[in-house]
């Protein structure tokens, strides 16, 4: 039988979205809560539950097919399990399992960046690529694969790191412990400290204003805030980053011979211009042949995690009952 | 019917080298030649089929599956075509129909790095591993990648140009026109480099020697055979190759989460020293969770371009008649 909707959630560090999902992608019905970040495991289940109840009431059991659950973590795909998590108390939890026997449908979960890659593949910026890297930049610098047409995971389920490539040798210290890598020039606490830092050296007026007159309370959105009203400070940070972010792709390009990078997350989505320098330092590094990647902006925003969770869904269904993609 | 014997070919820039080959990866009779450079893509062709024919002489044709060849070319696998080749005139030659025209088999073509990680896969150091990477050091550095025991070639056949990725933001220039790439810090040109300013700005006895006692001569090789006979000047070049090839895979290894790299190549096989100083690296920098990830020297040395070539014959004869691997 091919039912009419599956039911997309989106854990993040931050907030919990699900969304009821046509097939073709269109979200009937969406919500939104907090994170119960500080009342352990259970609670995030039951914060899950509700936001499932609510968005399926009214909707008849035999019309949905699954629910998909993207979670911020290290997920074991084959065996549906959390192996790791570093921002929610999930490490080790059974999170399928908890979610499952409160629900009366099936329950799929995967890393919430790769929901993140195969929501745009379905419905977004991935559309017809087999081939693609979605890069995520945002307080952290992630992402995923999709290798002839499937999200590829690594030996345990742990690649897409794409942050964390070292793209400079004697480069600044990184979150994670090591030095040089893309995070360190292009994630959102690296924009910030630029932004301070130029509002401190040079006059920056409107990135200073932006932060309510205080430099040292620039963030990253604040930088581009005020590049988007034309500060040229703000916006020459940006266009740094953007050529980091270039080169990166280079290795990534030649590496992995895409047909697609698509970059997404807060920062991209909100960044046209970074994306686009990006693209030209592609285009002028990149080796014979492979210059025909195109690098675009995500499209899907927020939903792309909710919309690709659901597409699991769909799919663990469809394959369940033998039916063709 | 189960054949006893493939034949592997290995065209290189310098010299062309056939094997017969048992389904084990035993080699049974191999001979080599001096790659007609300069004569068209014919001479080549005729080297190769004299070279097929020696090391197939008194086999009965019926125990021979087929016949591999690995080109220093752009390969569309699908299609069997040489799709682009800088080092030989093959750019576009029909290379499997001119040799299958000539010999009584089946012909498959492939990439020469493609060729070498499938003999490390079947044969060498990848036995056991679905997912790795290698990563051949030489005049180039290239590689080649193995996601879910297949290996991955990009939406144009142009994958793992793993010497091309940036690793210094404003590193040296690299022959590809770029800057800052793997290549341009661990390639033989860049080691000879660095061994001729060692000779000339240090003592450097036993380099000097190496080359003749005349420093401007100094080759890559000197400077690994003089590291060898114990010149610390020539250790210290390779050991700082060996760390930016280190920070190099941490990239990969966050990116990819493989389970194996191998490193071969003229380079990686001989100087065992620098493989460790770049597992060291790997062990200290990448993310939590991938630090299981071993990296090796490579086991079949030449012999694996001819293996892999090997290799891929009896596979698409067992796949044509229907036998399981």
């Amino acid at each position: 039988m091919r039912t009419s909707y599956a039911v997309g959630v989106d854990v993040g560090g931050t907030r919990v979205a699900a969304g009821l999902v046509e097939r073709k992608g269109r979200i009937v019905k969406e919500v939104r809560t907090l994170t119960p970040r500080d009342a352990g495991p259970f609670a995030i289940v039951d914060a899950i539950i509700e936001l499932i109840e609510d968005v399926s009431s009214g909707v008849h059991p035999s019309e949905i097919a699954g629910i998909g659950v993207g979670l911020p973590a290290q997920i074991d795909f084959l065996k549906q399990s959390v192996e790791f998590c570093t921002n929610l108390p999930l490490n080790g939890v059974d999170m399928r399992s908890l979610i499952m026997s409160r629900v009366r449908h099936s329950v799929t979960i995967d890393n919430d960046s790769n929901c993140a890659g195969i929501g745009e593949s379905r419905f977004g910026a991935g559309k017809k690529a087999r081939d693609f890297v979605m890069i995520t930049l945002g307080t952290g610098v992630g992402g995923s694969l999709f290798f002839n047409g499937e999200p590829y995971r690594g030996s345990r389920g742990l690649a897409a790191e794409i942050g964390h490539m070292v793209v400079d040798l004697d480069g600044p210290p990184c979150p994670c412990g090591g030095t040089g890598h893309l995070e360190s020039f292009v994630g959102r606490p690296a924009l910030a400290a630029r932004g301070r830092e130029a509002a401190r050296t040079f006059r920056a007026h409107t990135l200073r204003e932006a932060a309510g007159g205080d430099a040292e309370q620039i963030t990253a959105e604040h930088v581009i805030e005020a590049a988007l009203a034309g500060d040229e400070d703000a916006r020459k940070i940006l266009l740094e980053a953007g050529e980091v972010l270039g080169r990166a792709l280079v290795g990534v390009v030649n590496l992995l011979n895409p047909r697609l990078v698509i970059v997404g997350g807060g920062v991209g989505e909100s960044c046209g211009f970074l994306v686009e320098r990006a693209a030209e330092m592609v285009d002028a590094e990149a080796l014979a042949g492979r210059r025909d990647v195109r690098v675009v902006q995500a499209e899907l925003g927020n939903d792309a995690g909710m919309l690709g969770a659901a597409a699991l869904a769909f799919d663990e269904h469809d394959s369940r009952e033998g039916i063709q993609r």
